[in-house]
């Protein structure tokens, strides 16, 4: 939690944090100053408030983090650069040197981040490291201080992801009212005017809607039939009918406006009526997702429910990628991740699971079990966003019906 | 141009690219693959075709691309990870260490590109600098491989520009409609239920226009009025009412679903009637943004215009950053900048521009001198997009009528 900021970077042995970038669409800088729009740095030495530096045009909005801020044209790009001889590099590094010094950061280990061009972050902050060799800069991996605050929520921030649940779960019943109040012709849905309807202008609509209810889609939305069902990160084809009888994978999984938090989803759709092996395979996902939940239970590392799926799924007779990680039948990928900022977060459930990632209070995150048969032409998934509560309690964020059949009109 | 990387990157003494991350909101991912729901990495060694490493479970996505794929599941991280006793950082610069020798890239530069987060990059391009010392990893800035051949567009590009225009003033003509059809109480639109209209509702209009268009507004709008109007980048208050008689500046910068190309648009309105001094500051503006765009010609060093503008503007009374590099009042950033895959790109007006930094056929970039009082509660900025054209034409992208007064109901 950002409360624990202080601490975890005490027992991470970090003795600040530097963070660059925008302030829209960048996990850290949002975390750390609510958003807006503005683009510079942040220097958390440990123990103390944050201070932004901003460019002055946006000191404005760089206030509204409430937090100190620093006008970056105090320190006098353009003398930097003439002293580095136009090295641009060097002139960046001795910015962030001066500006870590004012603070009184000149030694200790300091972790880096922010989303910006790798080519600048490899250059400039090895620049900086051999200016500051009292410095250790830390890439941190995997462990970060801020996606291990990140990773258990306050009331606050579990009411933004239910709230993007709400939004979410509204723009998915009318996406179903959609589909049902279409007409059937040979097979697949057309619209009032007699043409087909297509996968593409489903999607448009669901950007449309999630926009009406101010939202962002800034990954798109996965809503695919058939053969791209069964392939779990397929997103669809847009030219692709919606024909009845098929599985339709619909993930959908959109942020607040400025790339704020994301709120998970997924639900398996048959138009009309679903054939005996698509039944099957929906019921076989179906009583591991139910089985899964009803296990869940607080502090338990989430690794611990990837393997139970797995065993799971096997005993229905799917290959999983516990029995071959190289499977891409059956069940191919983890059973869900932390959610927050970013779609993934911590904790894992996965190969790479961490010893802390546990399913700890004010955790959020995703369950979605899966099965997957390309050359079957089908795949199901079932996904929802559960938070973790004090009391050991799991709860959906955002309820929706399970339901594999979507009526359409006769 | 994309046709002149391999030239680019010999006159840089760029053996190898290598780029990271997703394949959305990831300017060099997207310009190499042209997007799509991948995450991965992508490498080309010189006068070869790129390759793209992906995950399997986005293998249909990464094939999208047109370019040769490759499974990152055969690269085996978990052996990886046990051969580097469980350091992730080690491991994940193995994998890169693999896939570049597997491809021939063993000695020279290597330029590494890709929106990650810093942390990240720093920790792991070192650890592959280190593994792989007969290459020299290279983070370049300003003078980027990838930044230098996006400067200037091929004829697709320059017409999904174009075509983002279109939408973009498509959208302010709806915003323009919408006001000038409100009605009008003690100096401020209110809405048929008689309730005044907030800034904050303007704005969730814009995102729905644009979604129904099918764009994205990723970093948001500014939509902003009297004293906000006079701090270029202050976004706009929500809560603020449309006040007849005081500036707006409307600064509008949407891309194409996914992380595409973007347009990038300024228009400033007075609704009802203008003051004389907003009137004079605006007439100052119009009369710099009308004898710029009738001076520029091809092939000449952006920053030129930028110190003509400052000049110009000077003549009129108006403190600039040429005379006070610190004033906040007056003009105070710079001309423009190159437009595409970034808002903000190459080549640049301002102090930082590079020798290279021309008005060369095929660049697309902004046009957008700018006054600002915020003392005075007013800021005038006007801003189109162009391309220059190989015959030495400069040709504003989507046109709209550059008029200050919106009319309001009597």
């Amino acid at each position: 939690m950002k409360t624990d900021l202080d601490s975890i970077m005490q027992s991470n042995n970090i003795d600040a944090l530097l963070i660059t970038g925008s302030a829209q669409h960048n996990p850290a800088m949002v975390y750390m100053t609510g958003g807006g729009h503005m683009t510079g740095d942040l220097i958390k030495k440990r123990g103390e408030t944050a201070v932004v530096f901003c460019n002055p045009m946006e000191r404005e909005e760089a206030a509204k983090s409430g937090l100190p801020t620093k006008s970056l044209a105090d320190y006098k790009f353009q003398d930097l650069l003439k002293a580095a001889e136009g090295d641009y590099v060097k002139a960046l590094a001795a910015r962030y040197s001066r500006m870590l010094t004012e603070l009184g950061v000149t030694s200790g280990r300091v972790a880096l981040y922010g989303k910006i061009e790798a080519g600048l972050s490899y250059a400039v902050f090895s620049a900086l490291q051999q200016a500051m060799p009292g410095l250790t800069l830390v890439g941190e991996v995997g462990g970060s201080v801020i996606l291990q605050a990140m990773m258990t929520k306050d009331a606050p921030e579990i009411e933004r992801i239910r709230q993007m649940g709400r939004i979410t779960t509204g723009v998915v019943g009318q996406v179903a009212d959609f589909l049902t109040s279409q007409h059937v012709r040979e097979g697949v849905l057309v619209k009032s005017d007699g043409q087909p309807l297509t996968i593409g202008e489903v999607k448009a609509r669901i950007n449309l809607w999630l926009a009406e209810r101010g939202a962002e889609n800034p990954e798109g939305t996965i809503f695919a039939i058939g053969r791209d069902a069964g392939i779990p990160h397929s997103t669809g084809t847009p030219s692709d009918l919606l024909r009845l009888g098929q599985t339709i994978v619909f993930d959908i999984f959109p942020c607040e406006a400025g790339g704020g938090y994301y709120y998970d989803f997924t639900r398996t759709w048959c138009l009309g009526y679903a054939p005996d092996p698509v039944l099957a395979l929906y019921q076989d996902v179906r009583a591991v997702y139910d089985q899964v939940i009803s296990e869940l239970e607080v502090n338990t590392p989430f690794n611990h429910y990837q393997k139970r799926t797995c065993q799971l799924f096997e005993a229905q007779g799917h290959p999983t990628i516990q029995s071959n990680p190289q499977t891409q039948d059956g069940y191919v990928h983890s059973l869900g991740h932390g959610l927050g900022l970013q779609v993934h977060e911590r904790p894992a459930s996965g190969a790479t699971a961490a010893a802390d990632d546990l399913l700890a209070p004010g955790v959020v995150m995703t369950i979605e079990p899966g099965l997957y048969y390309p050359d079957k032409g089908m795949g199901v998934r079932l996904e929802d966003s559960l938070c973790v509560h004090s009391d050991g309690r799991f709860e959906v964020l955002a309820p929706y019906p399970l339901d594999l059949i979507l009526p359409v009109k006769a």
